[in-house]
């Protein structure tokens, strides 16, 4: 059974993790990160000693590695511990971890994460893989007491499941910001465009997405397009945008 | 004081509209579309006569139109009522209705509307526009009985709020359509992007969306990112739209 906890990285994801294994009375028993400033901060929130040298991990029953992606490696070369070690990353495959531990898994919790802003873990899908029954049944139990939505999802599904949450949640948000920014440049306030942001998303937790499109792209409703093209003359980037995604969109509604 | 309402055109706009008029107390006397079956099953939801034929509009206080751009001035033109008249369109300038009628003004409720759907009107932002003092006072009364949330609204701004909407709503519906056809096709389900959906509308409630941008564009992480096009390799389509928004994520984050 997994009690104490080995915690390496302290960017938005491992502090949130964190600080959710700790609410759970999960035993975090060292935070690791090459930043002092970033392992001090975390280690304050969870209560518990922190290093910048990976020769000087405490034992534990599971090494958690949530660094960046460009970084996993040359940290996982370096951890000196014999214990179980998962990484948290939505594309990289688990078979990587094979080239270093004998006991070893993904634990990808499929949510944005951000240091400031507490999440509540318990509907958040937790993604798991493992490199054997024992290990995976070890996770099992440890995200359980996390969330209620813990599924077995391998490096192939894995990968095209973080491309989709790209899409649907980083480049989402992107256009929230390109909103939000044409309502600041004619002192219009974002919370105008508040209700409707939030029905766009209420409204796919019943209807399938693509029966809940609306807009002038669907039928090409060239009298509107071409005035929206017009007030994005100065905007190329933005303009780009709006021509790709509006074609998209036409297709989409008049193939399906 | 408007009490008796026309209503033309029986689209996702007029149903909703006419449904939260109805539950607020207003006497909808009619509806109108040119196709009967549009007619038939609105005024059928609404409890009210329905026509087919712009001659026979009933007297009325308002006459309210919702109808596609495309149509409304050829609408407009045929309207043989002396009444207010307004229309719910984003981009079409108040003027427009100046060439037929003496009071007139726009009503645009900032919201995505399925027929199928219902929507709680309480919260939406409602555009206010009128020719004059008093048919704006008339139609702040009307609007405040469906909404908290009444604003005056020039067609300039309307027009700059629609083109917001376009990003912050149809085109962020086309993304999770995208998220939920990648999953489709490796046999998971949408579920799975759901708490993450609500996730990402619910920062921006509270956070500007810049600062609630997450994910591998932010930093351009390119192992990630090239993972990401391998994977769109055979859909250009796709492809295209990630790199354009990716690099406008990368140039907003880099230049703030």
């Amino acid at each position: 059974m997994i009690q104490k906890i080995v915690l390496i990285g302290a960017g938005n994801l491992a502090t949130q993790l964190g600080k959710a294994l700790r609410e759970n009375g999960l035993d975090v028993v060292q935070v690791y990160s090459r930043t002092e400033a970033s392992a001090k901060a975390l280690a304050f929130v969870l209560e518990c000693p922190y290093t910048t040298s990976l020769d000087e991990l405490e034992p534990c029953d599971l090494c958690l590695v949530s660094v960046k992606d460009d970084a996993l490696e040359t940290v996982l070369r370096q951890i000196p511990l014999e214990t179980t070690v998962v990484h948290t990353a939505g594309s990289i495959p688990m078979e990587l971890l094979s080239n270093y531990f004998k006991n070893f898994g993904v634990f990808y919790p499929l949510q944005t994460f951000s240091k400031q802003r507490d999440v509540d873990f318990s509907t958040i899908p937790i993604c798991l893989e493992a490199s054997s029954d024992e290990v995976f049944a070890d996770l099992q139990v440890l995200a359980q007491k996390l969330s209620s939505s813990v599924q077995p999802i391998y490096s192939e599904e894995r990968r095209v499941l973080h491309l989709a949450a790209v899409y649907t949640c980083n480049f989402v948000n992107h256009l929230y910001q390109i909103g939000d920014s044409m309502l600041e440049e004619k002192g219009l306030s974002f919370d105008l465009l508040k209700p409707l942001i939030q029905e766009t998303a209420q409204k796919v937790m019943g209807m399938k997405p693509i029966d809940a499109q609306t807009g002038p792209a669907v039928r090409m409703d060239e009298t509107i397009i071409n005035k929206h093209l017009d007030l994005l003359a100065d905007q190329p980037e933005r303009k780009k945008i709006y021509q790709l995604v509006t074609e998209s969109i036409y297709k989409t509604q008049n193939t399906k």
